[in-house]
């Protein structure tokens, strides 16, 4: 076994409220982390896990490190041996972008550790071959803040158009994830196919608010647009504490919150990490008077993704 | 009769593709002049009206120029008698703002006389008052712009949320008029009520590209984004060479085309003055094909809005 490389790559939020399907942002320190290193052997293995109870599958075809890695490697056209070890640092089906976290740390190690061939944007694509394993489609929202950092914009997929979008100084997540489980199978089956043409506008006003609010680090503007009138209100449904959080965060000067990916965790966003904090505190609150348990991290948003740990 | 002021508006595109129903912006030097003066008598009144040929209304309730200078009396309290005169430069019914122009210019012209008691902003509630006498609906897209120059995004209506937006450098319209009727009402009768959530996340993500090109000034991004999936494919199948203009004016580097409100205009972004004006050769070549007569207008995107042209 020769040099090892190993990255981290941040949690992420996607289905960012009025950014449904379209927007995700990375989180700060949450994550997961990716070793890897050649192997004389020739083949491209999972040598171990930490952190997911035994969850996840070892096998390459299945595991979202090595797919995404074998994609790389197919599109180099190699045939490197690659040992790959993955510590998992984020819950499994919590909506945080779990899957995405560890294909994004695992593209940045393998991609240092065959003398970088490809840019940051250029790992999306692989990363996304890997959400198709992990979630039924090749998504890009978890992955591409994962990798890039900050806010992306994923404007289309045929072909893959991709916006990095800046990140108002100071604005603070607060990631909820209450214990209880919500399968992306039944959170997507709840969605309606067909909305309303006055529904479709006020999403689009509001998404476009949003971005100009990112470009003019305008917080008022971001709080009014940060509603979702497409996915929320069938999602919520499923979701606890969900409209009683939402109330709570208001009172304390937080910007709005919205469902994370497919749920069950919740994202708030706040103007500094005081409020982000205080978000916290009362999402304790809100969930204790429900009777369950929840998590809580709070984090800036995270504005480099995927980065190298050590080498 | 005592100081007379005059002001001009300049024509508008709303809907702009992608931004259908909450997007509008300026076009320079086309557009409507109203002048403005007190009367003793202490009546609004319409004293004249040229290059309607004859079709706009006089009466004070059913002008546009006269029941937005009403909202703006009522707003005061004032029961101010204020003279009227209208120049027409926009044709009517044409899908550019035509309604919009006169209530801007009209109230850019008695904010003035009245010794500017709004800001340009608050001058928007007035006009869409004017709105709803002209086209049934208070809406804002037209006369936002009217006002207050460049693109400006409707982000909601209740209550009022605009957004300036920035104009990229160089950028260039044509105004496309084709010499066919197109009824507001058949062109509002052919939107479908319901859209699929497919189709309403494709425009999400094509007007948060947009948003982002205008603050990025990333020309190749406003192309790509330039696409409306909601209304443009009911609505261009009442615009006869829509889409042959559309693939031509493709071939030359213009940016895209989009109907121009509810249309029969149709408008196409440039990004240099020079293919803005080959975008109307094209234009005239295209409708000639289909022997139909046309107008064709060439234009900067207008920055300022309404303004005082003499007092």
């Amino acid at each position: 076994m020769g040099q090892s490389v190993t990255a981290f790559a941040p949690a992420t939020v996607a289905n960012v409220s009025c950014g449904f399907d379209i927007l995700g942002f990375a989180i700060d320190r949450l994550g997961d982390k990716v070793s890897v290193s050649f192997n004389q052997e020739g083949i491209l293995r999972v040598t171990g896990i930490e952190g997911d109870e035994g969850k996840l599958p070892l096998e390459p075809e299945k595991n979202t490190c090595s797919v995404a890695i074998q994609a790389m490697l197919n599109k180099l056209g190699s045939k490197q041996g690659i040992d790959i070890f993955l510590e998992k640092g984020l819950p499994l089906g919590s909506g945080m972008g779990s899957s995405a976290a560890s294909a994004a740390a695992a593209l940045e190690a393998a991609n240092v550790l065959l003398g970088n061939p490809f840019t940051k944007e250029e790992l999306v694509p692989f990363a996304m071959e890997s959400e198709r394993i992990a979630c039924g489609s090749a998504h890009a929202d978890n992955v591409a803040p994962s990798i890039l950092g900050g806010f992306v914009l994923i404007r289309d997929y045929d072909p893959l158009d991709m916006v990095k979008l800046p990140v108002p100084e100071g604005i603070f997540c607060t990631l909820v994830h209450p214990h209880i489980e919500l399968k992306t199978s039944d959170s997507r089956s709840v969605l309606r196919k067909q909305i309303s043409l006055k529904e479709s506008v006020m999403q689009s006003g509001n998404i476009a608010g949003f971005i100009a609010a990112l470009y003019k680090s305008d917080l008022a503007l971001l709080s009014r647009s940060l509603k979702d009138v497409i996915a929320e209100p069938s999602r919520a449904l499923l979701i606890p504490g969900f409209y009683e959080l939402r109330d709570a965060i208001k009172s304390i000067g937080s910007l709005g919150s919205g469902i994370s990916g497919s749920g069950p965790t919740i994202f708030v966003l706040s103007p500094n990490g005081d409020i982000a904090h205080e978000a916290g505190e009362k999402a304790k609150e809100v969930f204790q008077k429900i009777g369950l348990g929840v998590d809580v991290y709070v984090s800036e948003v995270n504005k480099r993704g995927a980065f190298i740990v050590s080498r």
